[in-house]
C-alpha cells in the first residue's frame, strides 16, 4: 500500500509521463512558486516596497520554505524509485540521491533559512544569494539549461583558449593606454588595472563612456582595439553557438528514435534503415487544440502520429486518427494545397516528413510506398502515380501482409 | 456576372499571379499608403510639424481610413474565393476569414478610429499604438516576416531556455552589485531592480554608462559579467539565425519544386530523381530588364527558365528563349567565358545549376545529358565531349523522343 | 605594332596573369596612390595640417588627377581587348565599357575635379565626397568586395524582410517610450522621431547614453527592448554571413576547377569524377619563399602543384618539384611526421587533400592509387600498403600508361 | 649517460606524453609562474601596491628571470632532440630552433631584462611591454591559440576585404558627419579624423557617448550608420568563426585517426572504411576519476577505449576494461537506460559512437557487428537482435577469427 503511494508520489514529482495531468500541475505550481519567490526577494530590496509589504514577503518566504521542505523530503523518500538506484537498499539510494546536483540545489534552497530561524535574526538580506539559489530549481524544468551545460563542458578547451586570447588583447591594450595617458588622465589610466576596466568595456563593445582616451595616439590605439576586438569576440560566439546547436540536435535525435519505434509503418525496417529514415524525420510536439494544418495552405510535409489523437475535418466528413496513423500525404503527393483542417485533440508527438523526402522514402522502401499509396486510394478513391514507383495490385497485397496493415 | 467581378477583385487583392500587373499595382499602392500613414503618425508628434501640417495629417488619416475600410470590405466580400474556404457557405467563409491573423490586423487598423469618430474627440494621440498597427499590414507583402514567425515558434523551447539562463545571470550579477555598491551609490544600486537595469544594459552590451560601478570589487564583478555575458548571448543569436536559415531554405524548396515541374527536360525523371535534382538547383527570381550574364564573364552556372522570357545577344545574332528552355550551358561545358549577353525580357523564374553539378546531372541521367549535348551542337555547331558520357546518334534520338524535345 | 602595345597595356592594367610582375607593380602603385590620396583628403580637414601642408596636399591632388586621368584614358583605349567586347567595333566596345561599374567609378573620381578647374575655385572641400569616391577604386583589387556585393544582392529579399521587422520594433518601442516619458523628458522623448533616436541606438546595442529613460515603466520597456532587440539583430548577421560564406565558397570552386585541370594525375577522370574529387581538394595560394611544411610536423594533408615550383629538403638530398607534381603524401600514408622541409620557390597554386580523403580517393580510383603508390616507392624505396587497395605490378604498369606518368 | 639525461629533460620540457606526471608538473609550474609574473607586472603599476610591495614584485621578477633563463638554456640544449632537427649537427639544430616562434618569445621574455641589469637602472616600467611578452608563453600550453593563428592566416584575404569595406563605411560616414556638424560641434566633428573616432565607436557598437550628433540630419545619418554597420560587422564574425571551427575540426580529425588505429576491432577494416568510420566517431579525453556514465541515465552513445582504463560497476559485480575494449553498447542496443556506473581509472582517450551510427556500423561491417553482439551475449547472457543483421553461430565464429578476437 505504502509502496503504491510512494510509486505515485515519485511519478508525480519526477517522471511526468506525457498524459499525467497531476504531474504537470505539480510541476507548474513549483515553477510558479519559484518565480513568485525570486520576485519577492527582488522587490523586497526596494525600500518603498520592503517597508510596506514586509509582512507579505515574510509570508511568501515561510510558505515557500514549508513547500520546498516538503518537496525535498518527498523526493528523498522516493529516491529508491529511480531506475538507477532501484537495486540499492533504501538508505543507500537516498544517500546517493543527495549527491545529485539537483538535490544539492534543493537542499541549498532551504537549509540556510533554517539556520537563520535557530540563530534568531530576521535580516533576510544576509541570505540574499542563498535565496536566489532557488532560481536554479527552474533548471529541472528546462531542457535548454542542461544542453548549455553540456555545450560549455564539451568545448571548455576551446573556450579557455579564446579566453587566453582575449585576456592577452585586454592586457596589451590596457598597457599601451596606460603608457599613453597615465599622466594626462591619472584617475582613469593611472594603473594597468584601471586601464583594464576601460579595455574590457571597450572590447566587449559595452562602451560605458565613463573612461575615454583623449590624446590622438590613445584614440588611434582605441580604434584598433575596437576593430580587432570585434573580430576576436567572434570566437566564443561561434564556439558556444555551434556546440549548443549540436547538443540540441543530439537530444532531438534520441527523442525521435523513441518515437519512430511506435509507428507500425516503420516496424518492418532494419535498424540501419531506421537510422536512415530518422535523418528525414523531424520530431514535433503539438499542444492540445492547436491547428496542425489549415485547408488551402501550401503543403510542405506529411505527418506520422507517434502518440496522441488528431481530428481531420474534410469538406464532407470528419474523422479521428491516433497513434501510428499518418496524414497530410495527399496534398504532398498530388502537389496541391491542403484539403483538410487538422486539429490536435490531445498533446501529440508528431514526426514530420518533408515533401521531397517522402518521395525518396517511398522509392527506397517499396513496402512503405505501397502502403501509403493504398491508404491514399482509400481516402480519396484515386490512384497516386509516382513515376518509377508503380506497384501492381499483387505487390501492394504482398506489402500489406508484410507491413502488418492495421486496416485489414 | 457578379461572380466574375468577385473573382477578379479576389485575384487583384489576394492572389497576385506572376504577370498580373493590376494586382502588383494595388499591392504597391497599399504598401505605399501604409508607409505614408505611419510616416504621418510619426511626424505628427513633432510639435513644430504637428501644428503647421495638422490639416495634412488629418486628410491622410481620413483617406487611409476610407481606403483601408474599402479594402477590408472587399477582402471580406471575396473571402469565399479562398481555396480553403471555397466549399463553405459564403457567410461561414467570411466568419472564418475574420479569424485569420491578417484579417484581425486589417480590422484593428480601422475599428478604433471609427470608435473615435462616434465619441467626438479629435485627440488622435490616444490611439497612437492602434494607428501604428497598420505597420503590420506590410507583413502581407514580405515573406521574410512569416519565416521569422515560424522560426521563433519552432525554437520557442530553446529560446525560453536561453531566456532563463540570461535572467539567471542578470539576477545574480544584479544581486552581487547590489550587495557591493548599495551604500556607496544608493541611487544606482539601492535595490535589486535598480541594479538589474544596470545588469541588462551591460549584458546586452548596450552600456549606456548612466550607471557604472565605482568600487574595485564592483568593477571586477562587472568585468566578469561583461565577458561571460558576451558568450551567453551567443545562444539566442545562434538559435534564431539557424532556425531562420532553415525556414528560408524550406520555403525555397517548395518554390523550387513548383518550378522544376514546368521544365520539360525533367519530365521524364522519377520523383526520387527530381528530389535529387532539386538539391542541385537554386531558384532565382529576376526582374524585367535585369542582365543575367554578360559576355566575357566567368561562367559559374547554367539556367533553366521555369517561367518568363530572356533575350540572348550573341556576337552574330539575337534570339529569345522562354518557359522550359535553358541557357548558359555552353560556357559551363567548354569551361570558357560567357559568349552571350542575356537579358530578362519579363519577370523570370530561373533555376540555376552550378557547373560541377551539371556534369553530375548529365552523367547520372544520360537522357538529359544527350538532350543538352544536342542543343549545344545546334547552337554552336560543335560537339561537347564529356568523358565517360558520350552517346551515339541513336541514343540521342531515343533520348529526344523520351524527353519530348520541343525543337522537333 | 600599335596592336601589340595595346595588348601589352591591357595585360598590365586589367588581366594581371600570375607571373606578370609589371602588372603586379602597376596594381600596387595604383592602390598605393589611392590610399595616399584618401589619406591626404582626410588629413587636409585637420586645421593644423590643412594650413601647414596645404601645398603638399594640392600637389598630391594634382598628381593623382593626372595619373587617374591617364589610367582612365588607357583603360578606355584598350577596352576592345576585353573578352566580352572583342567582337564589337572599337567605338562600341568603348561605349559599352564606359557603362561598367568600375569604369563609372574611375570617371567619377576625376570628372568633378576637372569641372572645378574650369569654374575657378580652389575650395576642394566642396568636393570631399567625390574625392573619397576614389576609395572605391580599391574594390578592383579586392575579390572580397565583389563577393559581399553578390551576397547582399542575392539575399536582398531576406534583408528587406528583416529591415521591416527591425523598423517595426524601433517604431513600437519609440512610441511606447514617447507615451511614457514625453512629459518628464520633453527634450529627449518629446516626439516619436526623437524617441526613435534612442530606440535605434539601443536596439543596435550602440547605447550612447545621451538619452536614457528615467521612469520605472520606461526602464522596464527599455529592458525588454534590449533583450528582444538583441535576438532580432541575429537576423541580418545570420543572413549576410551565410550568403557571404556561400559566395566565397562558389568563387573558390571555380578557382579549384581551373587548377584541377592542370594536374596530369586527374586527366584520366570523367567529369563526374572530377566534380567528386573537387569536393575533397582545397585551393591554396602560397607566396614565394613561404615554408609549406617543416620536417617533424604532424601531417594533415598532401599537396598537388597546379602551378609554381617548390623545393624539397630531405635529410640527405634536395630536389625541386613543379607543375603537376605532388608531395607530402609519404607522411600521410605512413601516418608519421613530415620528413622533409618544403619551401615555395615561386608563387604556387596548390591543391591540398586531407589525410582521410586521400585514402578515399585512392580506393575509388585504383589508377590514381597505383600511381601515388609507385611514386612513393621511388621516393623512399618502400611499399605503402593500404588494406583492400593493393595492386599487382601489372596493374601499376597499366595504370602508369593510362595516367600518362611523366616519369617514364 | 648525458644523452639519457638530455632525452629525459627534453621529454619533460617539450613532449609531455599522456601519462608523464613530471612533464605535467613542470608545464603547470611554468604556466603558474607566467600568470604570477603578469599579475605582478599589472599590480605593480597601482601606486598603492607599487610602493608597499615593491620588494615582493622585484623578488618575483628576479626569480622568474632566473627560471625562464634556465628554461631557455635547457630548451636550447635539448633542441637536437626534436624530430625535425634530429638529423642535424647539434649547433645547427640549436640555431634552427632559435628561429622557431616559441623560442623567439622565450628569448624576448628574458633578454631585455638582462640588458637592464647591465645599464644600471631599476625603472622596470620602461620595459612593461617586454615583460608582458611573457604572457605569450602561455600559447605553448593552449592548442586554441595555434588554431586561431591558422584560421586568421587562411582567411587573411577575406579579412582584408571586409576591413576595406569597413574602412570605406567609416570614411563615408565620418565625412558626411563632418560636413553636417563641423560648424555646430567643432571640437567633436571639426575634422575628418575627429569624426572617424565617432564613426568607429558607433560602427563597432561600442558607443562611448562622448561624441554624439545633435542636428536632425546628423542623427538620421547616424541612425543609418548604426543599422548598416551592424549588418556589415557580420562579415568578420562569420569569417573568423567559420575558419576557426574548421581548424578545430581538422585538428580533432588527426587526433581521432591516431586513436582509431589502436582499437583492435577496427584493425580488419580497409583504409577507406576507417575514413568512413572516423566520421562517426568523436574523440573525447576524460580526466582520471571522472564518471563517464551513471546507471539510470539515458544512453546516447557507446565508447571505445583508445588508451587508459575504466572501472565498470554493475549491480552485482565490478570489473576493469582497458585499451581496445568497448563499453556502453548494451543500453544503446537494447534501447534502455544505463545499467552500469563507469568511472575513468586513469586519463582516458575514448572514441564515442552515437546510437544510430552504431547500427549503421554493425550493418555495414558484419564482422564488427558479430563481434559486438558476441561480447554483449557474454556480458549479459542475452542475444541482441537487430533486424536484418542476424548472423548464425558459424558466421560469428568466422568473424571472430578474422577480427582476431582477444577473448579466445
Amino acid at each position: 500500500m505504502a509502496g503504491r503511494t510512494k510509486q505515485r508520489v515519485f511519478e508525480i514529482l519526477e517522471e511526468g509521463a506525457a498524459g499525467d495531468s497531476a504531474s504537470h500541475f505539480v510541476d507548474r505550481m513549483l515553477a510558479l512558486l519559484v518565480i513568485l519567490n525570486v520576485g519577492s526577494v527582488v522587490l523586497e530590496t526596494v525600500p518603498a516596497y520592503g517597508e510596506r509589504y514586509g509582512q507579505v514577503f515574510l509570508v511568501i518566504e515561510l510558505v515557500s520554505l514549508f513547500v520546498f521542505t516538503v518537496e525535498y523530503v518527498l523526493r528523498l523518500w522516493t529516491a529508491d524509485q529511480h531506475g538507477a538506484l532501484r537495486h540499492l537498499p533504501s538508505w543507500l539510494a537516498r544517500l546517493r540521491y543527495m549527491a545529485y546536483p539537483a538535490a544539492i540545489v534543493d537542499l541549498l534552497a532551504i537549509l540556510p533559512l533554517y539556520a537563520l530561524l535557530f540563530f534568531e535574526t530576521t535580516d533576510l538580506r544576509a541570505l540574499l544569494l542563498f535565496r536566489l539559489v532557488r532560481f536554479l530549481k527552474l533548471a529541472r524544468f528546462s531542457p535548454g539549461l542542461a544542453s548549455l551545460g553540456n555545450a560549455v563542458i564539451s568545448e571548455r578547451r576551446a573556450l579557455v583558449g579564446s579566453l587566453i586570447i582575449i585576456m592577452g588583447v585586454v592586457l596589451t591594450s590596457a598597457t599601451v593606454l596606460y603608457i599613453a595617458e597615465r599622466t594626462i588622465q591619472p584617475e582613469a589610466f593611472g594603473s594597468i588595472p584601471a586601464a583594464m576596466w576601460w579595455a574590457i568595456a571597450t572590447l566587449t563593445t559595452v562602451g560605458y563612456g565613463d573612461v575615454v582616451p583623449v590624446t590622438a595616439f590613445g584614440k588611434v590605439v582605441a580604434g584598433i582595439v575596437m576593430l580587432t576586438g570585434y573580430a576576436m569576440f567572434a570566437l566564443p560566439i561561434g564556439i558556444v553557438a555551434t556546440a549548443f546547436a549540436r547538443e540540441i540536435h543530439q537530444r532531438d535525435f534520441v527523442v525521435t528514435w523513441g518515437m519512430v519505434a511506435r509507428v507500425p509503418l516503420f516496424a518492418s525496417m532494419s535498424a540501419a534503415e531506421i537510422a536512415e529514415v530518422m535523418k528525414l524525420l523531424r520530431a514535433q510536439r503539438v499542444e492540445k487544440g492547436a491547428i496542425i494544418s489549415r485547408a488551402g495552405e501550401d503543403a510542405h510535409s506529411m505527418y506520422f502520429i507517434a502518440s496522441g489523437r488528431v481530428g481531420v475535418e474534410l469538406p464532407g466528413r470528419t474523422f479521428e486518427l491516433s497513434d501510428g496513423a499518418f496524414f497530410g500525404e495527399i496534398a504532398v503527393l498530388k502537389r496541391t494545397a491542403r484539403s483538410a483542417r487538422i486539429t490536435a485533440l490531445s498533446i501529440c508527438n508528431l514526426l514530420a516528413l518533408d515533401a521531397a523526402d517522402l518521395h525518396v522514402l517511398m522509392d527506397r522502401n517499396p513496402t512503405i510506398g505501397a502502403h501509403i499509396r493504398k491508404v491514399v486510394r482509400e481516402r480519396i478513391g484515386e490512384e497516386i502515380v509516382t513515376p518509377g514507383g508503380d506497384l501492381t495490385e499483387e505487390e501492394i497485397r504482398a506489402a500489406r501482409t508484410t507491413a502488418g496493415d492495421p486496416d485489414d
